[in-house]
């Protein structure tokens, strides 16, 4: 792999990163995963831990338990979700089922949208999100783009890597103008529990009322478990949550997936550990990062930044090497559709080594 | 769930077998999930329990210890290996990929592969094992029926729900004949480990030789752990195995299955052990067998047994009825095409079980 590309790297190729740069793999502040820096749930490991034999079943073909639970968790009828191999497996299916011939998605957002759009033979539209907006989605701008033969809408919410959101009212107002066209909207809330609850940003809500919604949520981030492999999939219309189901692998979720899922959404003590430590160091570096003179910040709902350099002499790529020095992973966010070169994208760990990142960050600016 | 399709469950269901016939759990002994009686190897539960943390890590994108462990054990080059989510997975993908037109599935076999090959568009021929030959595959017969446009053979060998098998000197002469037809040959050797290693079963050694072959296994049935989900595929095709990871999630294997490989296929005690209770329980079964005079019993190399009741006034729904009141679960088979209402499959358990089921089958049969 060349070294220039490992910038822009999924934040899970640590090794390839611990052997190019000479950093033991053990010492690198990964800020560039967006993974809760608690780690996994004590609950999730206690309850591996005791049931290693759980492996000579086969998971629960409807797998009621988990979907009780994420019922419970999400606030939904059980019945209205679908559970899959990560968000991955999902966005795939849906993606798949719909075959869109023209769809749009709110750009620059999650690569593999597209590519599965590509795959299932459609088209898609890139609507910007614009920096004189502040990357925030304008939704009365997004409406006039959407055409009568859109037919499929996605919107990462809050967006990766913006971190920028909108809240559920905004959300119905697109579901109401797409009802109108018959306009499928895929909603990926991977982030959106880091979000603050009075913001309203998950449109779960919505589900019920309207049957073209899909929101698609993964585990990987918010729960610490990206090799668990568990996300799941909220619908109200029968004939899609039917269609999934008969495409999908039955068991694609394993037995330990099953268990965690059935532990993790019901441990309220860690999600409201992520919750006030994700909330009050959000609040800790967006006010530092806003005195940075060199660094423009963009208002997060997520667990991380987006960060533009406003020097010009200095490019994402150059900050990233300078960071690794001090053993500091975050992602150079240049190879994402409408960002250049001066994007940077880094998440919120512990209060100790957000000080680190935010001291090295100065140093390499001033 | 309809009291008479239970007989034909899959093995998994053991909550609904509980339920309806009033049987705890925990006392059903199950003959029907053709599952290694001894468990999950202890190797594999030592692995798990002391790294529940491996969750906080993607699995390694391209699953490169788990190859080599799997090349290791197959005697194959790593790089002829791809990973699944269970065979399952890798059986959707091959067909996708090959999307055959004209396919010939050596039956009765798993309704997978037929099902598969209808979701991508395609027809398939039914081929017959015969009564009369003691299900074994006639590969002259078969021949004969391949056409100049078949452009896939499915065969699971040894055959389920038969038992019965064909060598690698008679997958030769197929593979042989279907190079210059350009047919592709999807082997599903599931089953394969459990035979006699002087049988020669396994095509394994072949695949450098013919890259129109693809030899599909589970971890499931021989390392008694379906609920991790783990299957792999052997192909020396290059095209055929970038086109298969392009296709699939690239984490769809959970670390937990991943730790689980790396693990089990080095486990040589565990493996030993279950060929020789296999071994040993088999050729004891099938001598019993053959000398009830209500049963015809046929010759298998896997882990479970066909057999076909001769007695005209008792099916096999009515032999299900009576043995599950002796907490036994066996598997109907008479849903699989070309069997009728007097088949019955079961496997190999401990001693104490497979002569629990001996005594009881006699009981019912006399």
């Amino acid at each position: 792999m060349k070294k220039e590309s490992l910038h822009t790297l999924h934040g899970g190729d640590l090794d390839e990163i611990s052997r190019i740069y000479g950093i033991d793999k053990g010492n690198i502040l990964n800020f560039s995963g967006n993974v809760n820096p608690l780690g996994l749930p004590l609950s999730v490991k206690k309850a591996i831990t005791e049931h290693p034999d759980a492996a000579v079943n086969y998971p629960d073909v409807s797998y009621m338990e988990l979907r009780r639970a994420i019922g419970e968790y999400t606030g939904t009828d059980f019945e209205h979700i679908v559970v899959g191999n990560g968000s991955t497996e999902l966005i795939s299916l849906f993606i798949k089922l719909i075959s869109p011939k023209k769809a749009v998605i709110v750009s620059p957002a999650y690569s593999e949208y597209l590519n599965e759009i590509k795959l299932s033979g459609g088209e898609a539209e890139l609507f910007p999100l614009k920096d004189e907006e502040e990357f925030i989605l304008n939704t009365d701008r997004l409406m006039s783009a959407l055409t009568e033969d859109t037919d499929l809408l996605v919107i990462c919410n809050p967006n990766n890597p913006t971190g920028t959101y909108i809240d559920c009212d905004h959300i119905r107002r697109l579901l109401e103008r797409c009802a109108k066209t018959g306009t499928y909207v895929m909603l990926d809330e991977t982030y959106v529990e880091f979000s603050d609850r009075e913001r309203k940003v998950s449109a779960i809500p919505l589900v019920k009322e309207f049957g073209s919604l899909f929101v698609i949520r993964g585990t990987s981030k918010f729960f610490a478990c990206p090799g668990l492999r568990l996300g799941y999939g909220v619908c109200s219309d029968e004939n899609i949550l039917n269609s999934i189901n008969k495409m999908k692998d039955p068991w694609s979720v394993n037995i330990f997936a099953e268990i965690a899922g059935r532990t993790m959404f019901a441990d309220k003590e860690y999600i409201e550990k992520t919750l006030e430590l994700t909330g009050r160091e959000r609040k800790r570096m967006y006010k530092a990062l806003k005195d940075f003179k060199n660094i423009h910040v963009y208002e997060s709902q997520s667990n991380f930044f987006l960060c533009k350099i406003k020097k010009e002499d200095i490019t994402s790529t150059q900050i990233f090497e300078e960071l690794i020095k001090d053993n500091i992973l975050i992602r150079d966010a240049s190879d994402f559709p409408y960002l250049g070169s001066r994007y940077l994208r880094f998440c919120i760990l512990d209060e100790k080594s957000n000080t680190l990142l935010l001291n090295s960050l100065k140093k390499c600016l001033d």
